[in-house]
């Protein structure tokens, strides 16, 4: 029995006018990014964008206010607040998780609080699109992509989460469900633990840089942190994209997930039709598919 | 419908008469471990053991004799011919690859062949155990291991073949499916891209070390490459196992992935019973199933 749903036959059916004639699968990825219209990205909202500067360059992160609109708005009045300047990367766990946080146990949240309930998932709501994937996925009923990130629901239980995929960022907690709230941050480097989904809150991805994070050398104390304080990696900052003084911001735009030319880009991953590959999966997990980013264009 | 097979489940209920009325999934992993019996491990064959020296340590290779027993002698008999000694990690694509092969083009292949015939598959044999998991695949009818390696089956098609998991070594090639043969060799550092199953011969897998190769930094070039010689990582040398002075050897040991302990950590990862935990997955990929390794104890 295929899972493809009316909506994607629809929207390939479409695709395939568009294009001219040409199979939409033989079209390459950088091709169908070649030829998306700007229609068909969205503009990521610098209100809820962060810029974390290390020494190596950028990691930009995009927020989840769809999923965690209160961790959001309290990691948010931690940054305000400075509580990420001088903070560190304390652990670096292989084939699993960077962490940060800041160790100054003093340092002032500012208007944020240190805890918060959790945000582990959401009901499901017809108002939020879910661009479901056509494939079985090994952790829930439905796994596709809701505001743009990679995502699961379960109908039966009426609700949804965000998906433990490579380069999503939570924030950290004790064994009670509540003592999260963004003070401590992760971002997924290996690969994707699902078993964490729905225990923890994920608070958004990262949208760039995630290779100054993930090469980052391992920590050898237990669960990859460093074992000393030397060996912890700076961050000088992180700010909102926002309060950054425009020449010193880039705007991104990301392809939205409901758009024809991501549904081609998803199709020609599914089945690759270069010379290289002998084999076509037919198939496409939640946490392989490319979610392209790109610098917007200025504004006219 | 549950895919749970009858053999789990007669292990699972012997596991419970073994653990003394304790539920055996109350033990972690790491009592599971402890409470092992040694003949639960198999020993691994040094004779198909690479040792990949770095000068930031060693890597150390389980070789997949059953699934790519021609890449397998290819491989020894490169090694034997100092092929990669003086080689170099010549890539590292962030959640993809690390690759190495030997830049100078004059040196001897000594018995060796340049490229092979594939080895992407074989076929499904009753004599090769192949211990299911329950679990559904986005990529395959059927996972689990053998020879105590992630696989996957397919009995419509009558093949089984090693999945690219993360810690997975693999052997390049070009776009012609026979051009490959293990003289250019890689290692998956990401979230496993089980679209490159049965289309590139998997070789083996990193037993030790692997952190060594997952951060390295990344290539800037195109696809990860390093864009000069400068930036390549060197290879002081490989070697097998069995050709290794025993003074300078560490035997290793796997638990079998027949045997009632690592049925027993398998629960215990589907589902897991730690305080941290607030809900169980019940579920678990290939790829997120760790393959415990550990020094042998030493010959009486």
């Amino acid at each position: 029995m295929s899972r493809l749903s009316n909506r994607w036959l629809a929207l390939g059916a479409l695709l395939a006018l568009l294009a001219a004639g040409a199979p939409a699968s033989a079209l390459t990825p950088t091709e169908i990014l070649d030829a998306s219209k700007p229609s068909e990205w969205r503009r990521i909202d610098p209100r809820h964008t962060l810029y974390m500067d290390l020494a190596s360059g950028r990691v930009v992160i995009e927020l989840a206010p769809g999923f965690a609109p209160n961790h959001t708005a309290n990691i948010e009045a931690l940054v305000r607040a400075g509580y990420f300047d001088h903070a560190f990367i304390v652990r670096s766990q292989d084939n699993f998780v960077v962490q940060w946080s800041q160790p100054d146990a003093a340092k002032p949240l500012g208007a944020a609080q240190r805890t918060l309930k959790a945000e582990f998932d959401r009901p499901i709501d017809p108002a939020v699109a879910f661009d479901r994937l056509p494939d079985p996925d090994t952790y829930a009923p439905d796994v596709g992509f809701a505001w743009g990130m990679p995502a699961a629901r379960d109908p039966r239980l009426g609700r949804m989460w965000l998906a433990h995929c490579y380069g999503m960022v939570g924030a950290g907690r004790d064994d009670d469900a509540d003592s999260g709230g963004g003070a401590e941050l992760y971002a997924v480097d290996g690969e994707a633990p699902r078993q964490l989904d729905r225990n923890v809150t994920l608070v958004g991805r990262v949208l760039q840089g995630m290779e100054l994070l993930s090469a980052l050398p391992r920590g050898t104390g237990d669960q990859g942190f460093y074992k000393t304080a030397a060996e912890r990696i700076p961050i000088e900052r992180i700010r909102i994209a926002a309060d950054v003084p425009a020449a010193e911001r880039v705007d991104y735009e990301a392809l939205k997930t409901d758009s024809p030319s991501f549904h081609a880009l998803v199709e020609a991953r599914r089945n690759r039709r270069n010379a290289w590959y002998k084999v076509q999966a037919g198939r496409i997990g939640i946490c392989n598919v490319p979610l392209p980013v790109r610098a917007a264009a200025a504004a006219k």
